[in-house]
């Protein structure tokens, strides 16, 4: 019973808009496959397109945090929103940044019990706080990221990830986005 | 014991992007006052012009919803997340649309038993339920939908509007953004 | 759609026996208008006197609360409820025995956002604990009140209140008791 | 460690008020004993008057529901409120009232594996949704006591008591009143 | 309404392998009646050899625990997985072991509430967060048992039971089997 | 930042009895290295005998439950119980016996989205339960397998599989046992 890859239709590449073609060729020429997210947002090209621009606002920036760190972020709160497409994918992205093959399983199954650095865990902490009950973040919780060389922009950082994923966690599981089997082994 | 805007500062209107600016003067010049969240995220230029890019193309494109069913699903949601910038400055919205002022405070209290169709009503079972559970999303979901004349490209809209709001309410909620003292009276 | 004031008809006031008639009176002409409740209630003669005679007693009584502190921790609570009457009407109340305009929606929404202060913050912290979790209501949550000038007879005050407006909730929840729409606007 | 009667002072006899003395007298003659919550409330003669006369208009009056039937309904609430005093005080009169030694225990417990009739499940379903999330409670809820012989005022019957014991609880786990070592074997 | 034993059917002695039957006859012939979950589990002999070689691994060795302590771990978990069987029989033997015909009732409806020691408190909390959030269980929790005379491995003994009951829990409650009729009044 | 085996020291094995030493080397022989559940369990032998015999009972006996679908069990329900342990250990045993790279991980984010059958599904449906409301089990959750093949007898199977491993999950994670690092990429 293999699933297709989302509950609605995946437009042909001819019938997407010229820009939108270009960014998913760009990435099929990157990674060797096209993701699924891109095929399926594709169908609505103005929400690609905004997607991504936050995404890469997020995701590309500089600042205090690394890519491996961001890409915890992801996987830690997509798990607690059980959203099979970016724990998959983004548990790839996650190995390849960190170079570390157990890491994304780790952390996606319970991050507490995690190979990871006290920083790492006072991050996720509160990620997955913003992720699970951002209406009691209080200062206290900014306050318990400074000892582990978190600003305030970091911060920001952090809580903008947990929520632009939790928002591609909604439609990736509203839509039944699969990912990509190429996923599953990148990294290892 | 009033709160300011945003646990982080706001920046001043000189030190924002031009186009950024013009997006700011413009919604002032319309509504009378520039809504805060406007300003939290002009500190962030690239995030400020993803998230109104996305915002425009879920909340003023062409389809099933109207304008009143879109700020219902918003208000709706926002409650469930506890966001009072939301609830609040999208619950004057929705007074405006629906031509209706007692409408947004019962929706963001309990939808259940507020003066709305059997239509909004399913509408909004399905919009709870991406914001609050949608790993649980199935299509007995959409098919939910289809006898009140909801499509599947609405159900995606649905869907999408509250995904992005569940977004924008973990950003409220984590920078402590308060809605302006105006929104409180509007359209009651 | 706009729904009737209960699931449950509601009496003629020639039915009604005459002590309840006359509080109802008099509450109309106090008001301008007999709050649904009163109506609701009268139905069951003993339930209203004893209703409101619980309801005087603690809303009523002197001790360290203010008025507009007892009525904050009815919205409080009765929105944590879902309890659009209880919301609705004492939100009404709340902002003009506050003085306050804004401040009934921030407690409805979260508290913890609210133009309160640090002692009516406490203060709702441990009516929530007593509304949500008060199996697990301690010393520790009393002790926390004492700074804020909250002695032990406080602690019972803001306890009752919280158990006697959860009472409230349940019965207009289970009622679907509508708020006059007069309330929405009190004190705005 | 035994614990005392509550984390309130108890008042001597003499110091309370005429009719909340006798009421007191009444029931120890009647009982052989005084159960804790007579002696807690009587510190607060309004509140006892109220809530006992609250009490009587909804277990003492005539009406669909046998005088075992309320019982169970306030040991299933109070058992899932968590509630000491209730579940053991009420569990005797339970006990007592059902001619049945075992099914306090198991309606405290779970009542879905109680040896009740399929018409007290259903009531108990009825009444631990208004217990807990009365917010949903809607026509269908109601549509499913009508079966079983229920009709829309032992519906009211049912959603009030559950209420009420849900404000009993919230105010003996507040106060902490421990239940008198008498109820422990009462009709076992 | 009686409930049958169990919604599987029990095996006759007759039918029970040699060892099974032994162990049967010896507990009747102690405790004058056979516990039900003994017969349930005669019909499957090897689970049933290896739950109760489980079972007298974890409740009669040497150890920090005395005896009546285990009973109370099994009685506070067993009531938060709402098992009757468990809370009912186990809470029999706590009363005996104990020496105290109140305190399993006590410990089942709110152990917090219990008359226990601050030593067994503790060794509660730590039981609850292993049945309930085993996951968020960290060295803190560890340390808190310390000061109370509980080493590393009593911390292993508390946590095994608590997770061996959570299985019989489980079990108990898929293969609905009820507790005997006796052990509703030993010990009282 | 790589934890131990577990929070207790592990025994050598020459301090192990005879039988449960033979049992580690014996599984060292077949898979290549011991798992640590084998090590951590050890230092307790009569709890390891007891703890394997009973895993054998429910995963090497006949009926009607195929090998895969029983691991397939162990996956869903621990990782609903956030056991990093039995996830990662049972997750690479499930992809070998179901010869499918990617079930596991699937199953471990969110089994309503795998590549499964509606036979498999039902069974999660029902394991599901089972781990996470157990007091909520009728009639009905077994009348729901019927249609896809499964007796009373494989009811008890799935729910003693879920039974045992939440003890198992509970277990590792008081424990904090971690996983071989070889589990992570057999059968991918």
């Amino acid at each position: 019973m293999t699933h297709p890859i989302s509950r609605f239709p995946i437009p042909s590449l001819d019938a997407i808009p010229e820009d939108v073609r270009t960014r998913i060729l760009n990435v099929q020429e990157k990674s060797g496959f096209v993701p699924n997210v891109f095929l399926l947002l594709a169908r609505r090209p103005d929400e690609f397109r905004a997607f991504f621009a936050y995404h890469d606002a997020l995701m590309d920036k500089a600042g205090g945090l690394s890519k491996a760190e961001r890409e915890m972020i992801v996987v830690a709160t997509s798990a607690a929103n059980h959203c099979q497409y970016c724990v998959v994918a983004h548990g790839a992205i996650l190995r390849i940044r960190a170079k570390h093959p157990l890491v994304a399983d780790q952390v996606a199954i319970n991050y507490r019990k995690a190979d990871i650095t006290p920083r790492q865990s006072a991050m996720l902490d509160f990620a997955m706080k913003v992720a699970l009950e951002s209406h009691e973040i209080e200062q206290a919780d900014f306050d318990a990221l400074a000892p582990h060389g978190f600003d305030e922009e970091d911060g920001w950082d952090i809580a903008a990830i947990a929520a632009f994923f939790g928002m591609s966690n909604r439609i990736a599981n509203a839509t039944n986005t699969r990912p990509n089997d190429e996923f599953y082994t990148m990294g290892r």
